[in-house]
């Protein structure tokens, strides 16, 4: 199938920070705010909001600039939020259960129905109100629950093996965790965090950083 | 301070993951490769590899390839590895958890020294051998065990006064998994990590492919 992108990855990556920003507008009480307010606050400039509002067809008033809850239903829409997708949690170790905690405290419209692990000791326990099921049950699970989003926080050992079944049963996004580059279908969308990347990255830019300061 | 940038963020970006696949050819007993076969595992193209890599002066041998065991040490050196960067986690809940457990069992060359957390219950308990200290001695460890890389897995709310005490005392790159926009000196190396953002990134994908598989 041939992918059409409507959005840019450039804006779509920074749709996220939008919605940040406009959910504490929203909190804040502040009821419009111009694109250079805005620009402001989020450190891009006032043409590129403008430019990025523009593009999927959202336009602030002359004057008044842009209303935030209405700004904010529309990204809200745009990130898919409005869908409530259904995510399940593949290992229940410390990075499974930080997801767990986070995306619930952060009030987002995302359904955790289910977290799954393969050790005997965490099967049974509870996590966020839910159980904590026998990983041989994933597939038989996904058969009657349909699920959109898996998250991947089993060792790189297990992660190729446990995508495969929830590519099989109708899983349309992986978040994966495991440093691992996994293989799924063209029509699957993938989303990965490398943690130890990250850490590197950071260490990189610190050494070179040393070698900078010498004379 | 103005700083130069010995190497572009692009190579920097992809320098972990040449780090990655290098230690796995390694633990396989691959002595040499070429930047053709490289690239295949990695998926970059071999010209990429080669401009990569004659970046910062490694120039494989025409007709024998790259040695792996050099190359990586090269690169290792380039990433800050061998500089044992210490290392202090600051909130000792599921995210500190995992981030503790993940960089120990990576087999990297950072050194955990230290964990902080405000909550009683927490203080006390070991992590990786390493006792959780009480949030308010954090400045005072710091003026004793100098410290190179501050990781934040703290609440929003709190993530600015934690970055301002370790900045003050001395530690040079923060690595941050609070959902905020932290405010640090020009020199000071700032690597953030937005779960939630990367959540958004996945579901606006998703709901994107959605609709551009409508006739």
């Amino acid at each position: 199938m041939e992918r059409k992108k409507v959005i840019s990855m450039a804006i779509i990556k920074r749709l996220p920070k939008y919605h940040r920003y406009l959910m504490e507008l929203l909190i804040n009480k502040v009821d419009s705010i111009s694109s250079r307010q805005l620009g402001e606050k989020i450190g891009f400039t006032a043409t590129q909001i403008r430019q990025d509002l523009n593009c999927f067809g959202y336009f602030g008033q002359q004057g008044f600039g842009y209303n935030v809850k209405e700004l904010l239903k529309q990204i809200s829409k745009i990130l898919g939020l409005s869908e409530k997708y259904k995510m399940i949690i593949i290992g229940a170790g410390n990075i499974g259960q930080a997801i767990a905690n986070h995306t619930r405290s952060q009030g987002l419209d995302f359904k955790l129905v289910g977290i799954f692990d393969i050790n005997p000791k965490l099967i049974g326990l509870k996590i966020q109100d839910i159980k904590v099921i026998d990983i041989d049950e994933l597939e038989n699970f996904l058969k009657v629950t349909p699920t959109d989003i898996g998250i991947i926080c089993v060792s790189e050992d297990n992660a190729q093996t446990v995508t495969d079944i929830m590519v099989k049963n109708g899983v349309k996004g992986i978040w994966n965790f495991a440093p691992v580059d996994l293989d799924v279908p063209e029509e699957i969308i993938l989303e990965n965090v490398n943690l130890i990347e990250s850490l590197l990255t950071l260490s990189c830019l610190m050494n070179e950083m040393q070698y900078d300061e010498l004379p």
